[in-house]
Parts: C-alpha cells; structure tokens; sequence
C-alpha cells in the first residue's frame, strides 16, 4: 500500500454517556455505520432497545469509559457530566463534550480534562434529533478544543452530523453555537409579533407564512453587511437605509401596532437602541453601531 | 385579431406624484419601459433629470393628476398625500398610493378616494430604491383595494417590481408590510445580540456571519409551522422542542451573555413570554402560544 492509497479503516470504537433524546439518535448512527459503541445511561433501562442493534452497555460510567480511547458524552448538563466522570480514569482519553452550556462552562471543563491526562473537544449541536444522521437536513456541530483530538476524530464525528472546528479555544463551540441561537430567538419574537398582528384579520396565515418565510430569508444576508462593517470599522458601507430613515419607520410599525390592539414589547428594546443611536449623532450610518450599546 | 391572440397594446400613461428616493427609481423603470410619464413634485428642480429622459412635468399637482387617469404617489407621508391632492379633481382617476403608512390610514384614503370619484390602490414597497427594475432582486409591492384597479394596470404596476395583491380590504397591503418589516426588526435585533457577543473574541467575522445567515435561513420555515398551528389551534403539532426545553434552554443564553459582557436586553421580552406561557401550563406546546399573550 502506498502512502497515498486510500486508507480503508475499520469504523473507530467508541463510548456514549446519555441516553436521553438526542444521545439515543447519535447512538443510532453510529451503530448504523458500523462503530462498536459502549453505552452507558443513569437510568439503566433506556439503553436496552440499543443493544439489539449491537450497542455493547457497562454497568458503570467509569467502566463504560475505560473501554474506549474515544468518550462522547451527551448529558443534560455540566453537573451531570461532573458526576458521571468522578470515578472515571481520564487518562490518554479523547473527551468530546456535547453537553450544552456556556463558554466558561466548555473552557473549565477543557481545563479540568486535560489536568486528568485527557485531550478534550466541546461541541455544540446546531440540530434537534431528527436531523441527527439525515445529511440533507443541514444539521451540523460546532466543534472546538483540542485540534489533535477533532483530527483525530474527524470521520467519526461526522458521522450523526457535520462537523465544524471553529478553534482551539474550547468555549468557541458553545459561544457559536449560543450566538446563532441568541438570533434565531430575536427572529422568533419577530415572527410572533408579525403574526400577532394579522392573526385576527381575514388573511389566510398559511399564503402570508411563506411571504414572511422569504422576507426573512432574503434579509438574513443582512449578517454578511454587518460583519464586514464590524470588522472595517465603517458602519456607513451597507447603508441603503439609514438610521434616521429606519427610526422614522418605526413610527408606522408602532402605531400599527396600537391599531391592531397588538403589545410592541417585543420591538420596543431595538427600537430605543436605535433612537439612543441617532441622538448620539450616527443618523447617517447603518444600524450596526446599535450593537456598540450592547457592550457592558 | 381573435380573442385569444396576444395583445400588443401601447404602455399605459401615467402620472407619478413625488420625486425623491424611491419615486424618482420608480420614474426611471417606467420611462426605460416606454411608458408616457406624467411627474410633479413639490421641490421642481428634481424632476429636470427626468425630462431630459422623456418624462412630461406639470407646474402643479392638480395638473399633473389632470394628465392621465392612472395616478401614483409617492410622497413622504398621509400629510403630504393630503396636501398634494388638495386640489385634484379625482373623478374617474385610478388612485395608486405607495406611501407607507398604516392601515387604518390606508383604509380611511381609500374611503376619502372613493367620495372623490377615483378608484383606490395601497401598495406597501418591499424593496429598497437599487431593487426597482431589477427583478433578480426580489423586490416587490404589496397591493390592495379595487380589484378592477387591479386588474387594469397589474402590466403597468409590475414594471418597476413584482405586484402582489393581498385583497379588498385597502389596509391590507400597509398591514403585510408592516408585519413583514417587524419580524426583520425582531432578526437584526437577534443578529446585533449575537455580533455582540462574538466580536471581541479572535472571531473571524466574515466566517462566522455566513453560518449565522444559513442558521437563520434554515430556521426561517418556522414561519409555516408557526401558520398552521394558529390556523388549527393546535399548538403541538410542531413540537421538536417544547416550550419548556426552550425556557431550559434560555438560561444558557442568559448566561453566556453576562459571560460575555452583553445586555440581554434585546432578548429579555420574548424570553419572559415563553416563561409566563410556561406558568400557566403550556410547557409541551411550541413556542406558539407566546402569541395569545401579544393581544391586548
Ligand atoms: N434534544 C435536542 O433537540 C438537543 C439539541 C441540541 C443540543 N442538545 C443537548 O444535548 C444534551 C442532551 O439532550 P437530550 O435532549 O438528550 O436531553 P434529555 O432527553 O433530557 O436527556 C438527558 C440525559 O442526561 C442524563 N442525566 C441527567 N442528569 C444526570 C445526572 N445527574 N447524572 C447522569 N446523567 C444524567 C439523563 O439520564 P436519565 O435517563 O437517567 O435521566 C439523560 O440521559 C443537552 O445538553 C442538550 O442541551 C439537545
Ligand atoms: N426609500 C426606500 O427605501 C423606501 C422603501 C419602501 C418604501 N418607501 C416609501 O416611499 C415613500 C417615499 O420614500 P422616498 O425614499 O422617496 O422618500 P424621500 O426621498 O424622503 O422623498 C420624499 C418625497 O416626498 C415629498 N414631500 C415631502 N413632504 C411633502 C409635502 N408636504 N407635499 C408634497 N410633497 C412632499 C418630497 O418632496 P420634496 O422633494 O419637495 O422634498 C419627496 O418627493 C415613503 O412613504 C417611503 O416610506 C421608501
């Protein structure tokens, strides 16, 4: 075999900690592509339906551990995973974390996996379970930490999803990861007040949704102008509309408002961001700088 | 000629009342599509770059709505429209009103138009002035009012952008604006909150806003799930993750951005309705129920 024959590898063994609804998806893939899997779950019983596709089980998270190179663990949160490893040997262990939380959260954790011998990833899945193992669904997990163990690991973590190393700093992935959940949570509160307002009118929400779908998806790349702006500096590059227009606009998006007997307490925070910015005299750039407001 | 023959008819004259941003966009496609132009606006001087591309001016308002029976206003606001129209005879004219405002104030210049002997159109623009005549772009109107008006100069109206209309009712085209235009305020207050909490971290930006765009572009069909549930009132139909989950998931949120040294300001209201909704016993549902709590 020649260095550059392609290399076919038998799939890597693996250990799973957390059975719970998105733990039991990942398993599901993984024994699908053939990786033997050790599986350990609190509540012993919801790791019996994987045994049947050939999950092998351990009594124990510290023996579950011990029997893979490879540990993957998806619990509910940083305390379970601090109670699940306490008797746990870490060592010469590539840890991937799934759990979610926050960066600090990630980073001690990293910090807390290398002191016991082991190279530690976090992850962050943008994905709910059933687009785990569906490709075309466009799923994906951040990933961050230790960059030997995602090269490493690379095929088999690719498996139930993408995969996206986003970085050796291991709070990377949950900070990605609560960014782009922090957006889709502002574009929730303005699908609910968009659809609040016309709720109660004789307009049919299933012809109206896609129109609002569209809109939205055609200002997403709204992202891409403010980055740029971010990263020059110049908040006046992206400007079609400017702040001084933007904030006369919400005048009409308030009193439509009051007229269909709706609560604009979802709108009104961006909307006095805005105006603190044009009294602060940048009426003539984009409305970018708000974010400058949002710094403590 | 049979009746099924393709009609070859001469571009429909018309008269544009207001010559700035957008209206003077709005006169170019026309002029460049062979349509006799008609203009007036308040200011004389912006109308002479459009002469010299074939455009007729009127030395007052009331004559240039004299010129031609289809008439399209553009004007800052209903105060403006409201002094531009003083002395117009109206009768037998087709009234086109691209002014945003809302639908209250379209509805009550509808009935207004109506005593006046003219039929009524609102359009709501959904575009900005470098998306008129570029029909790639996207952009386009909402219409709504006579039908008859409609359906006369749908040809001449889908010039500068594609022509949607959405009813009788004159309000509704103001009142789809207004509500796309508020779920977009509700996305860029989620993008600023999530530019926040990344930009002082050795985040390259012009990666991370293409990820932000796709995830927001991916979660925009929320907007159907979201239609179908109002539409049968069952709100567990789209139920992947429960509002409880989604309140669970709300604390990593919060922190991380105290982690980071941002205001949740921008996420604090529609966090605090998924948490009422959760209270009073809603907790399996999707976050779909948030809305009941918007109606005052
Ligand atoms: N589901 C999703 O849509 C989704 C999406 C993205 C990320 N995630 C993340 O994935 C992780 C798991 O989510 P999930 O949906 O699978 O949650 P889940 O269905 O609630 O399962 C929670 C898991 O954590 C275990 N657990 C809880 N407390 C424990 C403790 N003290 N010690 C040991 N194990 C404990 C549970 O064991 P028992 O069976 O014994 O209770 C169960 O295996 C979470 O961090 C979640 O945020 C989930
Ligand atoms: N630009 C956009 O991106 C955009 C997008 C969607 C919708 N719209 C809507 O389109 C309409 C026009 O917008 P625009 O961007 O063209 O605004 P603009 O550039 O500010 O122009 C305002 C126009 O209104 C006229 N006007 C103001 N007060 C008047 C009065 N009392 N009597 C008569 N005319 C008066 C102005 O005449 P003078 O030249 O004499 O000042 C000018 O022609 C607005 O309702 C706007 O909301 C604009």
């Amino acid at each position: 075999m020649t260095d550059n024959a392609p290399q076919k590898t038998s799939p890597t063994p693996l250990t799973l900690l957390g059975l719970g609804a998105m733990g039991t998806t990942l398993a599901r893939t993984w024994l699908a592509a053939g990786h033997p899997l050790t599986v350990w779950n609190r509540t012993p019983a919801r790791a019996e339906p994987l045994v049947a596709h050939g999950a092998r089980t351990a009594p124990t998270a510290a023996e579950a551990v011990a029997a893979n190179e490879l540990v993957v663990l998806c619990l509910l949160d940083d305390a379970s995973v601090e109670e699940a490893l306490a008797d746990a040997d870490l060592t010469g262990k590539d840890l991937v974390d799934l759990t979610t939380g926050t960066p600090a959260r990630a980073r001690a954790r990293a910090a807390w996996a290398r002191e016991r011998g082991a190279r530690f990833l976090d992850g962050g899945i943008m994905a709910v379970p059933p687009m785990i193992g569906a490709p075309e669904s466009g799923g994906y997990v951040f990933y961050s930490g230790s960059p030997a163990a995602f090269d490493a690991h690379r095929q088999t973590l690719t498996v139930p999803a993408g995969a996206r190393y986003v970085g050796e700093d291991p709070g990377f992935a949950a900070l990605q990861d609560v960014a782009l959940l922090s957006a889709m949570t502002g574009m929730f509160a303005g699908l609910s007040h968009a659809f609040a307002l016309v709720r109660k009118e004789d307009i049919d929400l299933l012809e109206f949704a896609p129109l609002l779908a569209e809109w939205l998806v055609a200002m997403a790349p709204a992202a891409q102008t403010t980055a740029g702006e971010l990263t020059s500096g110049d908040y006046t590059t992206g400007v079609v509309s400017n702040l001084a227009m933007m904030v006369a606009g919400n005048t009409t998006l308030l009193r439509t408002a009051e007229e269909q007997g709706v609560s604009s307490e979802l709108l009104l925070p961006f909307m006095d961001l805005m105006e603190r910015r044009l009294k602060d005299g940048h009426g003539d750039e984009s409305t970018t700088g708000v974010i400058e407001l949002l710094h403590r």
